[in-house]
C-alpha cells in the first residue's frame, strides 16, 4: 500500500463532536508534492459521506428513510444531479503553486481564497522549472495544447533559458528591493512561473466540478497535477461519493442529439472508415465527426 | 449564568486532528427554540477563531506575524473591512422556520440550502400563530414595519382568526390526500404560516451580513428571533471575531457626505430644534433630517 | 404563422449604439399569459449571438478568426461546455406567479432579483387554480411527480374545495388589514397558491441551466409552463445558441461509466427482456436499469 | 468641457424598444487609456436610473408611486443598503492591463470575465512601465502601500532595470515559441508586467462595490486608474445613481462602537495632542487611535 506524505504539525487530536471522517483525518497536514516546489495539504473539512445523505433527508422528509440505503441514495443523487446536498460538505487547502496555474485556478469563482500577497511580503526565489519530459510542442489539432515531445536536446536549451531568466528576473527584485522601492512594484518584473500560495476552501459540488475540468485531458498538465493530488485526498475522505462522482461523471460520454440519432439509424456495429464517411457527410463538422467516432469505439460500436 | 438547551442526540465524541472551538461543541444539537413551533441548531462547524486568523497570515506573510497578536489582527480586518478570511470559517444549521420568514431568508443567496421539500413528503400540521404582543398595527412612519399594539380585544379576535384559517387548510389538505392528488399540488392551499426546514450552511463573512440585516430593527420580527438565535451560537463559537462585528459593524454608525459637511460647519452641541431646522433647510428630506437628529442624539452633539 | 402577445406599453424606440437582437426586440414588453393569472414577459436585454461569439475571441485571440464562423464557435463552445461566453449576454424578464412556483425558483442563486413585497404592499385577491387536465394522482413510480389523471368527478371536488378555500383566506386577509394589523402580518394565512411578481435578470448560461432543469419532465407542470415561455423568447432572442443548447445539452444523452462499459461487452441489438435481465444482474439497481434500457430504446439498440 | 476619447468603431445606431442611458451612449467604444499600453471602454450596457426606480417599485408596490420621486427614491435606496434594484443594471468593459492588475480584479468574484488565453494565443510584447513619479519607496506606516518618492536619479535606474528585464523576458518566449514549445508553456517566464485584456461585465451594486474598494487610497495606484476610468464612464450613465453612491458611502464615514462612545462622553472641540492622549488612554491601538483623530479632524471637532 501507498505510503502517505509526513505530517507538518505534530499530531494532537482533540475530541469533537462533529462528524468524523477518517478518510480526511488521515490527509490532515500532509503535503502532496506538486511540480518543483509546489505542494497541496488538507488544513480542514467539514462533513462525511453520511452529511450527503443527512442532507438529502431533510429535503426528501421521512418518507424515504426506509427504502434506500446510504450508498444508494448518494448515487442516486449524483445520477440525476440533485447537487445541493453535496454543497454541505466542505474543504479547506493549503495550495502552493505557480502564478499562472494559480491564474487558471482563480477562475473558479465559487470558493473562498486567501492568497499570499506580493504587497506585503517578499516574494520567494522559487519559480516552476517543468520537467523535460513535460517540454512538448505546440499541438496541431488542438490549438491550446501539447502535442508530441521536443527532442531531448531542445528540451535542454528550454530549460537553460528559463533557468538564466529566473536568475536575472530575481536579481532585478532584489536590487529593486534594495532601492526601497515599494514591494507592490518591485515585484512586477516577476514572471508568472513565480510560486504564490493561498487558502482554499470550497463545498464538494464545486469541488467535484473544478475536478470534472481540471482532470481532463485538455487541461493543462500543470494544474492536472493539482487535480490529481486534490482527488486523492477527496477519494479517501468521502469514498461513496466519489466513486460516484467516477461512475456518473468523470467517466461518463455525453451523446448529442445529432449523434442519438445517428445511432438510432443505423446497424451496429459499423466498420470505421464507413463510420467516419457517413457521419461527416450529416455532421458537415471535420472535429465533431472525429469526437463521435471517439466515442463509437470506446462503445465498441465501431471497430 | 444562562443553561444550554439539552441536545437532541447522545454525546458521543470522536478524536480529530481539526481545530476544535470549545464555544460551538458546546452548542452542537442543542436547539434553540424559535416561536412557537421553530427552532435552530448547530449541525456542524469549521474552524475558529485562530482559522481567520491564519487565513489572513497567508496573505499577510510571515513579515507580520511578530507585529500583531491574534485579537489585534483579527480587529484591524473588522475595522478594514478585509472580508476573505471570515471566508474560511463555516457554520452549519438545521433550521425550522414557518414559510414567510423562509422566504426573506432564503434572498441571502451565498448560503447552501437543502430544504423540506412538499413534493416528496407530507407538509406538517404547524403554523405560527403570533404570542398576543407581537400583534402591532401597521406602522406609520416606516411603510414596511409595525407600529404601537393593537388593543387585547383585537388582539384576542386576530388569533381566533388565524386559528381557524389554520385548522380549515389542514383539513382541506388532508382531504386532497385522501383523494390521492399528487402532493405537490395537495399543498397549494397551506398557507406562508406553515413551517418548513432546511439544512443551512454558510461561511461567517456572509453570516455576519445576514446578522447585520437580520438583527436590524427594521427586519421583520419573526425573522429577528432567528437571527438572535445564531447570534447567540456565534458570539461563543467566535467570541473575538463577534465582538469585533459588534464594535465595528453592528453598532457602528455611518455619516454621509452632507452630514460629514454639516458637522463640521457647525459649533456642538447644538440645540434639538435648532439642530432639526437648520439640517431640513439644507438636506430638503424630512426623513433624512429625521435620521441625522436620532445620530446626533446617539453622539450627544444634539441635546 | 403563431400571432405574439400584444405588448403592454406603446412602441417608442429610440435609437442605440449597442449589439441589437431583433428577435428579442419583438419579444419586448410582450406578456405570455403562464397558468390562470400569472405572465412573462422580457423587459430589457443586453447584448446577442454575435456577443457570444466576440467574447470567446477575446480569449481566442486573434489567430481564430478565420477559422471558425460563428455558428461553428457557438456550437462548439456548447459542445466543450465552454459557458463563460455565454454569461456575456442578459436578459431581464417581468414573471407573476404562485408563490410556490416562486419558491422553486429562487432556487437558482445566480440571478438578481427584485419581488413584490407583502410588507409593504397589499397583496392581490389571486390564486392558483389548476386546469381540471392538471389535477393528477400521485406518481408511483417517481417520489415526487403526478401520475395518472384523478377521475372528473374528483377533479370537480377538488376545485370546489381550493376556490372555497381561497375566498375564506382572503377574506381573513382582508379583516385583518381592517383591524390595522401590519401587513407583515396579515398576509401570514394566505397560501402558496396567491400570486407574487417580480423582475428576475440572469445570463445566458445560467438561464439555460435554470430551462435545463425547469424544462424536463421531473419538473413541476406549474414552473415548467414558465420555463417554456422563457424557451420561446430565448429561440427568438438567441437562434443559434438557443438550437446549440438543444442539441448538446437539452436533448442530449448522459451515458454513466457501468452503461459504457455494458454496451462495450454486448453485441447490439439485444431484445427488450434479455438485456433488462443482463443489466440488472450488472447493475442490481432496479431504478437504474429501466433508466437505462430506456436510453437502449431511444438510441434503438433495444427493440 | 473635457473632450472625450475617440470612437474605435465607426458610429451606427439602430432602434430599440429599451430603455436607454444617453450617458452611457456617448461612452460606447470610447476607449480611456490607462497606464503605458492598457485601456478600459463601454462594450455594451442594460438599463439607466430609471430601471433601478422600476426594479424598486416592484418591491414596493403601487403603494409608493405618488410619495417619493425617483432621485429621492434612489437615494433612499442607498441610504439604507437596498442594493438589489442596483442589481437589475449591467455594463460591459472591454479592458487592457498588467497581469498584476488582473490578479487584483479578477478577486471581485461577481463578474462574468473572458479573458485572453495565453495558451491559444501569443501574448504581445507589451510591459507595464510605470512613470517616474509613480516609483515610491515601501511605505513605513502601512504595510501594503507606497511611502514618499525614490530620488530621480533611483527612479532612473529603477526603469532601466525594467526596461532591460522586459527585453530579455519577450526575447526568450520568441525563442521558446521558435523552438515550437506549447505557447501555455513558452509564456511563463513573461512578468506580471506583462499585458493582458479580457471582457468584463458586472451588475452596479457589485460595481460599486467594487469602485468603493479600488478608488480608495490604499488600492494599488495602478488599479486606482481603472477605477477612476470606470467611475468617469458610470457618473454619466446612471447620474443620480452615482451621486448617491459617492454621498452615502465613497464619501461617508463609519464611527464604531468605541468611537461612539468617545463623542458621547466629551466636550467637543477638543484640542489635537488632547484628544490623542485620551483616546489613546481608551483604545489602546495606536493605530486605530490615529485613524479616529484623523476622523474628527475631518469632522472639525478636533484642531
Amino acid at each position: 500500500m501507498e505510503k502517505l506524505p509526513e505530517r507538518i504539525v505534530p499530531e494532537s487530536s482533540e475530541a469533537t463532536l462533529r462528524p468524523i471522517s477518517s478518510g480526511a483525518e488521515k490527509w490532515l497536514y500532509r503535503p502532496i508534492k506538486c511540480l518543483n516546489h509546489g505542494f497541496i495539504y488538507l488544513v480542514d473539512y467539514m462533513g462525511n459521506d453520511t452529511s450527503v445523505v443527512e442532507a438529502a433527508r431533510v429535503s426528501y422528509g421521512r418518507g424515504t428513510k426506509k427504502v434506500s440505503e446510504d450508498r444508494g441514495l448518494i448515487r442516486y443523487l449524483r445520477r440525476h444531479v440533485h447537487t445541493t446536498p453535496l454543497e454541505m460538505v466542505e474543504f479547506k487547502f493549503h495550495c502552493k503553486m505557480p502564478i499562472f496555474v494559480a491564474r487558471q485556478w482563480i477562475r473558479h469563482r465559487t470558493a473562498n481564497v486567501n492568497e499570499y500577497s506580493g504587497r506585503y511580503s517578499v516574494m520567494s526565489n522559487e519559480f516552476y522549472l517543468p520537467e523535460p519530459s513535460a517540454l512538448a510542442k505546440q499541438s496541431q489539432g488542438n490549438r491550446q495544447g501539447r502535442g508530441e515531445s521536443l527532442s531531448p536536446q531542445v528540451q535542454q536549451k528550454v530549460l537553460e533559458l528559463l533557468k538564466a531568466e529566473y536568475i536575472s528576473q530575481y536579481a532585478v527584485y532584489e536590487n529593486l528591493l534594495k532601492f526601497d522601492l515599494a514591494r507592490e512594484l518591485a515585484r512586477i518584473g516577476l514572471s508568472v512561473a513565480n510560486y504564490t500560495e493561498w487558502y482554499w476552501k470550497i463545498d464538494v459540488h464545486n469541488l467535484l466540478h473544478f475536478l470534472r475540468l481540471r482532470l481532463d485531458k485538455h487541461a493543462q498538465y500543470e494544474i492536472r497535477v493539482y487535480g490529481e493530488a486534490m482527488a486523492r485526498i477527496i477519494k479517501d475522505a468521502l469514498p461513496t461519493t466519489f466513486e460516484a462522482f467516477e461512475d456518473y461523471q468523470l467517466h461518463a460520454m455525453n451523446l448529442s442529439r445529432l449523434e442519438i440519432e445517428f445511432i438510432k439509424d443505423h446497424s451496429w456495429p459499423m466498420e470505421s472508415v464507413a463510420a467516419s464517411c457517413e457521419i461527416l457527410k450529416q455532421f458537415k463538422n471535420k472535429r465533431e465527426t472525429e469526437e463521435f467516432v471517439e466515442k463509437l469505439k470506446n462503445l465498441n460500436l465501431v471497430k
